[in-house]
């Protein structure tokens, strides 16, 4: 009964051709660490849908989790985790998809327990009080996980885990439910003589929000991190990342991100006290949360633009993220924009309505186009610009997209946040997603 | 460029079959005032868009606008003028379609100003230092209202205005713009022998939203009353009707709704102390505001079904509305019920983030057929039910359909809420309403 096909270009891989510039052909990947997915057949398409991550090597852990007030077994099995071993002594992540292990009760937090265990019987001969492996789940909610198929799965993972290329690959393809590509980056970088390692895993497609939503992340690293400095740093990485990120508005009920370190790369113990050290390091896994965040919007589900929102000179931060927000989670700015229509006055009506403080006569709109050339002034002090429709049709035909907004106050407020367009294909994939 | 084009089947009058039962034959109308609409060529289709409704005798009013922070210049005259009279002498109401004059700065205002003495000299042979005609526009943003056109307008219009059945269903044809039918109700009433008459128009379509939205409406009345008494009362009647309900969770710049009444039933004057006439007036107007707005949810922007989510047992009403209010914006349970799919995980994600106190252990979903069937229960405190699933495609069939949602708590607050579903004509409408 939907009546609209989604239609896209596929390459080889079952990714659609306009997205296969976003699949990395090598990296630079954290030493110590043995990854990979494999097909448990909790998907019925047979698709892999349980991916692990291992280091030999104990590692500090971070995690930023839901603010739902339904989280998911797994959320709180691993927020209680953390919390018992301090964020250290980890060894594992286990990622399920297919099925999210949100609201199912006991039973759905003694599954995620047994799981876990089952994990570290396998890759360390026994279980501990508390458990070494962390764990996500993704998919529907409300059903129990088939917890067989799930350890048969685990069985066959743990031989099969390394640390290529191709191997993070087939880790960030396991974590995928509505996704069209997996979403992978690697960097490396020295500082002081010491190579780093980092490298990030996401899934996202939809329901994703401000605070987080269906969106599990992974930045795994090599360097040397103390724990209350490794959760710091995820913490103000995923507020300028994947807390400024919108699909549809919505936030599930499992969104996470976690962060483990190993230490392999060797050198001195990074802290917040590190200096250059901590600096460098901090900027390279921020841009890594936010390279991973763009890719979610990227890949929202059916969108076709890439749209950037600024916006400066609010009252301050808080209130340019408010406007940015509900700019982004517009269904008439984002019909529009998929439409390619240059109807600002719906952003307008968005920052209207989102409760901050604005001043109609101080307030500008412009579209900066992604090509370079020069932005489009639609709104200048409050007042309606001439708009060349041609200009601005030239503009929106473009993939990518900023969207400026200058508020004109004195506080110098500001913030960047990143959207997609509302389609036909949204509706269509969200309209049939169990079936 | 949009792949998607809305089919619809249209009767005799350009309207969608499915939604002629919702046009009435006839009705009860006020008494003394005159009605009607002009096509002034505002709207390029030559459809009527420009509609009037005008007492000779002096109408005490009322008004309640967008909290949107860029007010048109219709809505900033408005509340002007019914501060400066305060809400007594008013004859007309002006509504013009096609454009909102919206963001269009000191000109606009200008020419709201000029439009309603316009207006007055026309019916009143005169101007006055404050207009005794109120206005609203509605339609595109960011452009200035075509003056000259609508002053030939207002030439025609008020030697064609009447107060027949079909002068009142004109005038609803006058406001709309993408209402896929004119929406107008009417009814009349004994109390204490005297007999009064209430008829309501309004128009909605999208951009609509709990504290309304692109939502004009009126309540038009031949009881006499006191002017504060009409004031309180079409608030309180706006915060159980158009504040709660929501198409696209967009909150618009034009949002008002108005009220006239004139006194012609006679009878003693009504105010908050009138006892049981008051009582049994305040019914009949808040059931009429109720059915307006429920038109509105009707005719959503591509909307195929009409749901009702019933909250019961939160915190108080303001969280009960809260919850009511995030499951009714979510495009994912939009997306479900549109796709017929019972994924009731999703309205128990949107509860979860309406940043409410649930106690996830004690909240109760189930979905309540239109057709007074038993409900099916889909959550019992907290656990997932197997849902038998072609019950519930069965239930999802009807076009009506109710979410009811029983938080458990103590305080008993309770809220009921009306939307619909998120479709992909709703993205073709909105992805090029200008073109």
């Amino acid at each position: 009964m939907l009546r609209h096909v989604a239609k896209r270009s596929f390459g080889s891989l079952g990714i659609p051709q306009n997205k296969l510039k976003y699949i990395p052909k090598g990296g630079f990947y954290p030493k110590g660490f043995k990854v990979g997915s494999v097909a448990s057949h909790v998907k019925k398409t047979g698709a892999p849908d349980l991916a692990l991550i291992h280091s030999a090597k104990p590692c500090t852990a971070a995690g930023v989790f839901t603010t739902n007030k339904f989280k998911a077994a797994p959320v709180i099995v691993d927020k209680e985790n953390l919390t018992l071993k301090k964020n250290e002594d980890f060894h594992s992540i286990i990622i399920n998809s297919g099925c999210a292990n949100a609201v199912t009760g006991n039973g759905g937090l003694s599954d995620a327990k047994d799981i876990i265990n089952y994990v570290d019987k396998a890759l360390h001969g026994t279980t501990y009080p508390v458990s070494k492996t962390l764990t996500m789940s993704t998919g529907v909610i409300g059903q129990r996980l088939q917890v067989d198929k799930i350890k048969s799965g685990i069985d066959n993972i743990v031989t099969e885990i390394d640390s290529q290329h191709e191997d993070w690959l087939k880790c960030a393809k396991g974590i995928m439910t509505t996704d069209t590509f997996p979403k992978l980056i690697s960097r490396n970088f020295k500082i002081n003589g010491i190579e780093y390692n980092i490298a990030g895993l996401v899934k996202g497609a939809g329901m994703i929000c401000p605070n987080m939503a269906t969106l599990l992340g992974l930045i795994i690293t090599d360097a040397p991190i103390e724990s209350i400095t490794l959760q710091n740093l995820l913490s103000k990485s995923v507020d300028k990342s994947f807390n400024c990120i919108s699909v549809d508005g919505d936030m599930s009920t499992n969104d996470t991100i976690l962060s483990l370190s190993n230490g392999q790369s060797g050198g001195e113990l990074i802290t917040e006290q590190s200096g250059e050290v901590y600096e460098v390091f901090e900027k390279n896994f921020k841009e890594i949360a936010i390279e991973l965040a763009k890719l979610v919007v990227r890949d929202g589900e059916g969108a076709t633009k890439f749209i950037t929102i600024k916006v400066k000179n609010a009252k301050n931060d808080e209130e340019a993220k408010q406007a940015a927000n509900s700019v982004s989670n517009s269904a008439l700015v984002k019909t529009a924009m998929f439409g390619k229509d240059a109807n600002w006055g719906r952003i307008l009506c968005a920052i209207g309505y989102s409760e901050i403080d604005v001043e109609p006569t101080k307030t500008n709109v412009s579209f900066v186009p992604s090509d370079g050339s020069a932005e489009l002034k639609l709104l200048v002090n409050g007042e309606p610009q001439l708009v060349d429709e041609n200009r601005a049709s030239e503009i929106l035909e473009h993939e990518d997209l900023e969207i400026a907004i200058d508020l004109g106050l004195e506080g110098k407020g500001e913030c960047t946040f990143w959207t997609c367009d509302l389609t036909h294909d949204y509706v269509t994939i969200n309209g049939d997603y169990r079936s």
